[in-house]
């Protein structure tokens, strides 16, 4: 189906339908580097599983890639770990903001999701797996320039040195979570690679192409290597379409009807099973905290597209 | 795509693979109707849009719609009152028991979302909007008649006298909500309305018919009348597949990956999206509340028709 | 120490102090016949173990009693049930605002204190145990009467109604705890109940002298009768210390430093153990619900008595 | 009355009630120093503010201080800060256990009172002020050994170091109020701070003799020496009495019915307002964490004495 579409004018056609839009919402400011970027940049890619590629924009510019991150660590992780994983973090929504502390509490250091601060954190902790921060972060790093097929992939060390020295929150969750032994490695480890993998930095079509093989069963359908298993790749769907985008994941359901995640440097990550990836990129984000021209790029794709799977 | 299958063969498949299970599960025992509810019970209906259907076992045989009549009533309410309802019930997953009355203190008295028992009462007052209680639930009753194509559906009134009798939380959360003056009627008013939509007794083939509208954009395929807008339906099956499932939505779609929504009765009512309408029902529950071997007959079914979203 | 002091010297003084404060505070205005008493009335009654009486002002004047009433349902309560009355009801501050249920949600339908709202209710429902309210309100009403050693006191039963038709917030908690099987009474016995203790008018002199068994180890000291065990009335003036002011409690314990329990209607008891019982009323309330005038009229009388128990 | 009390005879009487109950309660095991301790130890000591001292048992002997120096610390803070503290800090009861962080997320970062663990940390970070923790760790320690008349008092630095590499979750609130700014200095100064002061150790006698200034009005009655001012007197017995048991200082209020703080080490600081002040220790924790025996020791001595304020 991916296929009988003109996807190039597609794409075209969404591009001048956001453009009066452009700039819109708040980049996010809590450090300096994310604080300077452009609000007016945006760019879409789209690759289908055979192999057709469209963008617009700013598709080559890297950005960013923040919690978009965490899919690629769950992926890992689950490779890691299987079904062990979920002894140590939830599938379900969570009905909270992403660095709500209460619901870990109640649930005595198993946070609800892999998405939210604490469940990623978990999960980061999951792929370090004892060893030192260093050959873990390049691990998630070398896993997205293969998915990417990209080795100019990487991490923006600024960002990541400032997210450290002001993610607060993010050392609140991971001790109370060590508190409950649901953290393994020492917190300053586990975070320091959390942040690593949060500063990468990647274009649209990098994302889209490092995301491609969620929409093809588990299988990188340009190589046919296998990534993970066909059921962890469905998980992966379910867990974008539940839980991608924090408060809103209910009306991203509902608006694009495809799994994604957001991350707050204004990415999105869309999967169209058995069709196509799309990352979109502009970085204004809307209330609650997802890219506010992103999200209405994708609306229009979906709504030219019908690949909304409702 | 659905025609392309042999639904017979299919079904009948599913009914084998699941044959060992019957019985699994605990059958509501909350009021005695719903307790002496034979557990071996097992039934399928599955209806296409292009009007092919696919049964088995007790698919002609009436049960108690319970949770699942919410997806009906909510039809009604988005049509009367459009967009207007959710300034009154959220859209997004809950996070929390199905009977939580936390998030609802936190939140004003606007429930999280229209399938947790206070929203579904808000949105039952909506349907209800200032008539009698007799009106609404004729009403309802013959909503269901029509989209079932069937005028015997109709509400077990002792269901719904012991529902009342027993349903202390459920008056809790109505009290609740009537203090921030998000019910309009008196609670008496909108809980008898409320425990008769949840009484109406329905079979697997007629919750298929009913529900495929929801399959075919907001319009029943068969009789190719509009019943709700394109955008209803899709914002009903939006809600189905991040909240249809309690504190296992995220699993359901997992497991099962399409818009669904159960009730304690046993039955489950499930969209395939473009395609069909399917209905199972059997009333032994899981942990969460949802029919355990109703679940495992839709993965089955999932699995052998590629029918997953994901 | 309390016959040392010229209390008619001192109760002059605290009026005389107070006088460019009448009128502060917010009248309550959820039913009118709060909202339309005079917000610049103010009187205040002390009476001594041996017998001694000091008042000024408005102190002949009945006012609504309200949460006031919870301290003598106590009484009542702990006198039929005992320490039995305990598996009900917690002792401890709640630390929540007085009407909250997310605790009760937590700690399945059992309240934290008698003197939050659902505490109170579950107390009424020990003292009307099994009975009709009409004989409850009565023997409650016989209760005051005879503590006040006044046979007018009653109750209004205009505010009774009004409360009645307006406490859905009461009603929400009432049903909650029935549904744990807290509540023995139906939820409008329980309620009718507790909306007439609350409605019950008293004047100061009429409370102080009510209250003055507290004072005395639970034995009247002007009859000589024994109303309570001497452990009853250590435990009902440690909770008024800890909890009587909803989320003032700390502050009132700091600011005035005795036992003490406020009410809606402008009203406070409070307990000097071993010496006297004081009776406050003014109608404006601070932020926090509690008697603003009352409350400094209070803090004036223990600077100058010295009965702070700090 | 203090004077007219034959205090020696009261408390061999204590001693020899609470003989056949030594060795109850559980000692505190989450790090190997405190495990250690010998279950059956028992000391308590008396001293009045004319300097009559009575005491018993183990009374010679140190143990570590824990939560009764958060009653220190708040007095240097106190006369540090005057009534800005308040705005970093609450001063009601929690109704929440010791080491929650729900409550601190509802009120962004500002804890209930100044003794649940997070509180006390902030008020750490005030008397640390910004300065290096040695200073403020001798500042602390040299404060007690003032009032205390006694130069032996010192750190354990096996406990502290231990509390250190084992405090979790006090990591994780001082890290959560730090992302409020309600830490000013950085997360592991004021928590070796913290810690160290928590792992002071001091007899019975010391303790009891370093207390009596609350007794007393803020004034040392031995000395003469004014410590903090009369209302901060006033102001840290009342919060001893609403905020000094955790999730039982509604209990101690009505069985003890004095301001205390108790210490997970067993120690119980208890102050008599113008009489005395009195320490018992045994390191048996009752399920609340509260000296088992010690808080029985005092139940027998106010049955005695007849010291509850009550």
């Amino acid at each position: 189906m991916g296929g009988s579409l003109n996807l190039d004018e597609i794409v075209a056609d969404v591009a001048r339908e956001i453009q009066p839009h452009r700039g819109e919402g708040l980049v996010a400011d809590y450090i300096p580097p994310l604080a300077r970027v452009d609000p007016r940049r945006f760019g879409m890619a789209i690759i289908t599983c055979d192999g057709q590629v469209a963008e617009t924009g700013d598709s080559w510019m890297p950005f960013s890639i923040q919690s978009i991150s965490k899919v690629f660590t769950l992926a890992l992780a689950l490779e890691k770990l299987g079904d062990e994983l979920w002894t140590r973090v939830g599938r379900e929504p969570s009905g909270s903001r992403f660095n709500s502390i209460v619901q870990l509490e109640a649930e005595r250091g198993v946070p609800r999701n892999p998405f939210i601060n604490a469940g990623a954190i978990v999960v980061t902790d999951a792929v370090l797996a004892g060893r030192r921060p260093d050959e873990a972060i390049g691990e998630i790093r070398d896993f997205l320039r293969k998915l990417a097929a990209n080795d100019t992939i990487d991490v923006d060390k600024e960002v990541a040195t400032q997210e450290a020295a002001t993610g607060f929150r993010n050392f609140s969750l991971a001790y109370f979570m060590r508190g409950f032994e649901n953290l393994k490695a020492p917190v300053e480890d586990a975070l320091v690679t959390y942040f690593n993998q949060c500063a990468l930095r990647i274009t649209c079509q990098q994302l889209a192409r490092a995301g491609l093989f969620l929409a093809n069963g588990g299988v990188d359908p340009i190589t046919g290597e296998r990534i993970v298993s066909t059921e962890h790749a469905r998980r992966i769907n379910a867990i974008m379409l539940t839980c991608g985008h924090y408060d809103a994941s209910g009306e991203f359901a509902f608006e694009v009807g495809l799994p994604g995640k957001s991350g707050v440097g204004g990415g999105i990550l869309t999967i169209v099973p058995g069709r196509a990836a799309v990352a979109v990129w502009s970085p204004g984000l809307n209330a609650v905290g997802n890219s506010q021209v992103g999200t209405l790029a994708l609306e229009k794709l979906v709504q030219r597209t019908g690949w909304s799977i409702f």
